[in-house]
């Protein structure tokens, strides 16, 4: 038995490619005392893994040459020498793309999934991707009743949540901006957003001013650039925009000229914040529970897309930044 | 008697210049029932005027050509049919650029100045300027105890008064960048910041890298542009951006590019806010009360650059944009 390995070969300039990421076989890692083997079954496949692959200052360490391409994933524990994972224990955590990954007793890296729990559904909805569009939309950009909505990347994992979110939270008009008829089509009809905009065929500007004539109280985005300018120009009075990410700039060779229209949270009194899940994870249970609940109650509508075979992991990758997947996308081995 | 009024001839592109503003002599107004006749002593001059000249959307209308150039001010009054107003009170508020002002009872237009309180300290640091620093370093910047302070404008009038507060409130570093070695040296030497960099001389970057090793946790920002840009680059772990000003861009007849380091506010889960001192009004006494007691302790020092005669008030508006004046602009008639 062996363990497949997907490890940074090179600094990817632009979209990753074949020079990228070089598939490696090795041994199949022991666990060594309170610690447990995990085979891995699916990866979570999120635009942040992009950012690693730089060499530039982030809110983690970039990957280096020659290691495993850092993600999250859910598995199986195969054998175990911890008290904390047991054999047949379905676990969370950050696995890398590879076959087998270590869970160790003593880092919180690894947490045991309840049985019952569909494992696709914590990476998903209700793991890092859907907490970030709970804490995003709630406690960084405080929906309130009423509310005018904007979402970019609406048929993403995070957007596509986070738009139910604010409807399910109050808001008046829920208006996502994606790429594609289809995925207009998905997050209007089966997620109930009130328009949708493609920012590939339509003058957004202008669809924007038609489906938000008050402007816009919150923006969440996930795509940065010129979307993000568009909205702080229709910004309502004290509108937020919650960061969440800029896909669109991940891929940039260089960084292109930033908004223009920042001073206008100066006319509107606006905010304009960045955040990190992470700094929510002590908060996931209760969150959880509610998004439980949510999904239990079809209040909450939920996509995967899944790749199959650990060697397509870096073409799922570029499926984020080339628009080609409609909610979670993953990776099964 | 006439009374002198510059009024808005055309609409600027770039700096204000002779074809921008024309002196219109006409009647003294007649103060009717509940109105007083007020004679102009000092303009506020800011650089929000030069904003109200475009015909751009704002957060008041522009100001109509054929009128008055909008602008706070004080004067006495000389007549009054109101209850409120007596010959030989000092008002404060929107006078214009013109001889004689009109108070009127039914708005809240112009307050009447304590007496004993010097007219040119309601303009300046007890009046909007240095509400306008107060309010952005404490309510929206939320200045704490130890942090790294920058003030861009820091020989302006509202920014030697808010690094001023930050270092009154406790923060560790006061940084303010300014445009003359002169300037520098009154906001280290007279005013207590801890360094000052010239943007026209220094390297900014670097300067600030070194001023502040452990990033900025609160930008006072007068002027955007470039300056924005390279602390967004350089701010500390959930460092916010107070947005009180753009002044490097309200003669730009494009609006150049935006802040490229806007995605840094994810990285360090920063906050850039946009505020203006109008929504602060009713609490404006407390706040007086506080910088009064500043004053009086020496803890806060101000500058006042006053310009004499009505029609200069154009070449002393400009004198803010070319960084010609140290503190407080103001014109007496």
């Amino acid at each position: 038995m062996t363990n497949r390995r997907m490890v940074l070969a090179r600094r990817p300039s632009g979209l990753v490619d074949e020079a990228t990421v070089r598939l490696d076989e090795g041994a199949v890692p022991e666990p060594g005392p309170g610690q447990a083997l995990v085979r891995v079954q699916y990866l979570s496949i999120d635009p942040t893994i992009r950012t690693w692959m730089d060499d530039a200052p982030g809110y983690m360490a970039p990957i280096a040459l020659g290691d495993v391409v850092r993600s999250g994933g859910v598995g199986e524990v195969v054998t175990s020498h911890s008290d904390r994972y047991k054999a047949g224990d379905v676990v969370v955590g950050m696995t890398g793309w590879q076959d087998f990954a270590i869970a160790d007793d003593g880092s919180a890296s690894m947490q045991v999934i309840p049985p019952g729990v569909e494992p696709t559904l914590v990476l998903g909805v209700l793991g890092v991707t859907g907490m970030t569009a709970y804490f995003g939309m709630t406690d960084v950009g405080r929906v309130a009743e009423g509310d005018t909505v904007v979402v970019s990347g609406a048929a993403g994992a995070t957007g596509s949540v986070a738009g139910q979110i604010a409807r399910i939270k109050g808001a008046g008009t829920v208006v996502g901006i994606a790429g594609t008829p289809e995925k207009c089509a998905w997050i209007v009809d089966e997620l109930g957003f009130d328009a949708a905009i493609n920012y590939r065929s339509d003058d957004v500007a202008a669809a924007l001013r038609a489906a938000c004539p008050r402007g816009i109280d919150l923006f969440f985005d996930n795509v940065g650039g010129t979307v993000l300018d568009i909205c702080l120009a229709q910004l309502a009075l004290r509108g937020r925009v919650v960061l969440c990410g800029a896909i669109s700039l991940y891929n940039a060779t260089e960084r292109p000229a930033g908004p223009r229209n920042v001073p206008n949270l100066i006319i509107v009194r606006g905010r304009m914040q960045g955040f990190l899940v992470l700094d929510y994870l002590h908060r996931f249970p209760e969150a959880q529970l509610e998004m439980a609940t949510w999904l239990a109650d079809g209040r909450v509508k939920h996509a995967e897309h899944v790749v199959e075979g650990l060697e397509r992991a870096p073409e799922a990758l570029n499926m984020l930044f080339r628009g080609a997947n409609t909610g979670k996308v993953m990776v099964r081995l």
